[in-house]
């Protein structure tokens, strides 16, 4: 076993505490990882908060996780010591159901272990990513491309594969036009892949305080939702929105940009629940559909196409001492677009 | 001009009078048919109250309409004097847009114009089956199969499009998991239809009662969802839910029980918002969707469909005094399956 530094909450709404725990012995298929970076997402907030109920203290968020393979199990073979890798939002899976098979493992009919604040089916607490060394079964760790700079690589652990899967899975590309509703650490990602494969891409925010860095995103036009005459000048228009924000919306509304057989995809989960009335379906065969992360090799696949694409998160690093505060600007949206710590600083 | 004694509704929620209205005159594209059957849908009762609004008064009801050709404009091709024709929900549509010409007129751009209760393109109110003679160009109008009885072909019009089109959209078939939800006009079609594509027909009704009907209709299983065992023992189970019932559900248990990548479609539109919780379109990619009707061209297959493998709505016939007392009746969920007014009796 290996002894770590990591950053824990002991229990909800708590401030954090450096702790030293111990890592679990390395398994035959197991990689120890030196963790250098991770990434800071809206869920290890509402985790760690306790927002959704039932969480598992002590808590180490974090599900964005980057670093260099530091010893390996006998058995591995897909990695060796020094590799670039990354984990992201789940650690295990049941490796024998149709989605396991698939390699859609995040839908896994067992459960999916989550990286944090999830049970292995052994029963043992997981630990993620806000820490100095995390110990991950092969399979469920991918390598960083050279490109990439490892902080920079961070977010696409989770912010990144949550965004590009849905862009896959419902054909973003040549000849369609793709709406990104918010700029924040999912939908920045968002506007950079819709445009990278070939969508037309437009963006929706609040107000148009992000205008200029959303054209530098690669977006083709840009309305402010906070502007009604959106509504109307876009009515129709759309094959397929990404909606990367998790307050609840006007549903309808944005039902009525969308063409006939269009899709409105979500990918964060506001805390009530959303309304929509039917006859915004029925009158253009539209559906709201929603979808979580992706697999290990479409995640795989995610950062591949990042590196050759130039995909880059803007992020700006923090240090041990300051995630609290980072908590609070994620929560007053004050950040762009994704905080990173600094794992040397645990 | 043609006169024709039509069953008017004045105002919303007037009891319906018998008077005499005059048809428009033949234009080269159009065709009088002699009505000889017409369906109750249940949107006929939401539109006579003026449930939703706008309503365009006097109203002649009914869109779903058989009979035979009595006469034809001088530029018609389709049919002849004599033919048995059928007309569902719309009788014009712009023509030209990508809808159109994909043979989906239903999502015209241009808005499609309602048999009865809309304005066609010349501002000229539409009026409905609940009649005895109707015009309507030749684009509009559908073959009945020989062997599909006039009065068992009416429902079909609108209930039998209204639950295949989606069903096939969807592609309901051999391997595939369907639940009909709702066993009323549109469910008993959807079960018929599901069974007779190769789906695997489970139905959902809320008590025991229809449940040997169910069977006789081609359904393979059959559960009460007031029995909340229900969503347990099927969580997971479906590709396609097809929504019959225009109350509001449970939206959340109902998506529960869909596969990864399932879709819950609605046909019908509750008066109030649905609601639901991001969270179960997340946990399993899954959609809600909504689909209207179905175009001509699929109006004809759906016909030919029914011919071939014997799709037979239960109706009860009813004569023009009798309108009121089936609303009445409708409205309580007090038909098996579907009224069908004698036209002659108008």
């Amino acid at each position: 076993m290996t002894q770590t530094r990591v950053l824990s909450v002991p229990y909800a709404k708590a401030p954090f505490e450096k702790i030293t725990m111990e890592t679990r012995e390395l398994r035959p298929y197991d990689i120890l990882i030196d963790i250098k970076f991770s990434g800071i997402c809206h869920s290890d907030i509402h985790s760690a908060y306790g927002d959704w109920g039932g969480g598992i203290f002590p808590m180490v968020p974090g599900h964005e996780i980057v670093g260099h393979v530091e010893a390996v199990g006998e058995e591995v073979t897909k990695f060796t010591v020094g590799d670039r890798v990354g984990v992201g939002c789940f650690v295990n899976s049941c490796g024998e159901c149709e989605y396991c098979l698939k390699g859609e493992e995040q839908y896994c009919t067992k459960g999916v272990v989550q990286t944090y604040n999830s049970r292995d089916y052994d029963g043992t607490p997981t630990y993620g990513g806000y820490s100095q060394k995390i110990v991950v079964t092969e399979g469920f760790v991918v390598r960083i491309p050279d490109v990439l700079g490892m902080d920079i690589a961070s977010p696409l652990l989770c912010a990144g594969i949550t965004t590009y899967s849905p862009l896959k899975h419902w054909n973003a590309g040549p000849g369609k036009k793709v709406a990104i509703v918010g700029v924040g650490g999912l939908g920045h990602l968002a506007v950079q892949y819709a445009h990278a494969l070939g969508a037309e891409v437009t963006v929706l925010s609040r107000s148009n305080d992000k205008k200029d860095e959303a054209f530098e995103l690669g977006a083709d036009h840009y309305f402010a939702t906070q502007d009604t005459a959106t509504f109307t000048t876009l009515a129709s228009q759309f094959d397929l929105i990404l909606n990367t924000v998790s307050a609840n919306l006007d549903v309808d509304a944005y039902l009525s940009l969308l063409k006939v057989d269009g899709t409105i995809v979500n990918v964060g989960a506001p805390g009530k629940p959303d309304q929509y009335n039917v006859f915004s379906l029925l009158m253009g065969r539209r559906s709201i559909a929603g979808s979580l992360v992706g697999g290990i090799r479409e995640t795989q696949e995610m950062l591949d196409f990042s590196a050759e694409n130039g995909i880059v998160p803007k992020i700006e690093i923090v240090h041990a001492h300051q995630v609290e505060e980072a908590y609070d600007r994620v929560l007053r949206s004050d950040v762009r677009y994704r905080f990173v710590i600094d794992a040397s600083t645990i």
